[in-house]
């Protein structure tokens, strides 16, 4: 099955405080799975990594501001996690639409751990089945989704998981539902805010 | 005024993530006027600082347990921020007990930054008026607060603030709500999770 995502471009969205693991093995297993990745952020330079979410992990070379990218360009969505990196998505706009639109368009999306906080903050989880951190689980179902505690949760394109743990089948998932491309358009939920 | 918190104990509860100068200063400003202060955490030892929440702050020495901890030992309760601290805590069963009752009691409680993210898992944001670091509103929203966007606000006992910003308000606004005492028991809302 290697070279199922050739010719396919991601895009990963994070910001300062990513859980180092998260963003390296989805990378790697589309990557090596034939798709471009491209790392998009809210400054642009490095942004600083974390393992378990308060010891340092060095840093990822940003490719892109999210205020300049288009969903038009990428075929699928990662979104990682790690407690500080979506806390800092959210309060950003252009991250917020650029999530919102991604997820309108019905491209698949992958979402891991505290990285379901985004889609809470684009208005994007009501009455989708999902799963996440448990520290986010409450702030989900208060945003209306449905929230499994299993190790991958695919609903139309989008893949979630919990935690680092769950890294081998959350990417095999994303490679699968990214290979599969685009679902029906999703019709998103008022916006937040 | 010195003085008028005297023979008043008031427990800060926090863990890993704090943010350095959420707890410190509102801390000083409660021993300032009197109180006695314990640190409860959810773990013994020490708990890590931080600074704008990416970088080390050095530690807080832990006084107690919250496992360990009861209300009625205590005449207030300070919930400080830092985006990690909070989202420890809320996945701790006696965290979110403890503060479910303190609320409860109708003692008065302080929170200000992540620290409401707390108060949401405990189930007891519904239909008050609070404020919080950005990130947090639409969590609030969720959960069935009134969010406001202001420097200090005071809903019956329970003082809230935005960001480190607004610590020189929140402090006064917390040892003045702090001396007057337990407001009638308040009613929670139905537990989350």
């Amino acid at each position: 099955m290697a070279g199922e995502l050739r010719g396919k471009k991601v895009a990963i969205l994070a910001a300062d405080g990513v859980e180092r693991v998260e963003l390296e093995q989805p990378r790697s297993a589309v990557v090596d799975a034939g798709a471009d990745v491209e790392l998009l952020s809210i400054h642009d330079g490095e942004i600083a990594a974390r393992d378990h979410d308060l010891e340092d992990a060095g840093t990822f070379r940003v490719d892109g501001l999210v205020s300049q990218a288009s969903v038009d360009d990428y075929d699928a969505l990662l979104l990682p996690g790690g407690t500080v990196n979506p806390d800092q998505l959210r309060m950003d706009g252009d991250a917020v639409s650029f999530v919102r639109a991604f997820f309108e368009s019905g491209k698949p999306i992958g979402t891991i751990c505290h990285g379901p906080w985004t889609l809470v903050e684009a208005g994007v989880v009501e009455g989708r089945r999902i799963t996440s951190w448990p520290s986010v689980r409450t702030d989900l179902r208060n945003a209306g989704a449905t929230v499994l505690d299993e190790e991958v949760v695919v609903d139309e394109g989008l893949v979630s998981s919990r935690s680092p743990d769950d890294l081998p089948a959350f990417c095999a998932k994303v490679v699968e539902e990214f290979a599969e491309g685009p679902h029906a358009q999703r019709k998103a939920g008022a916006a937040a805010a």
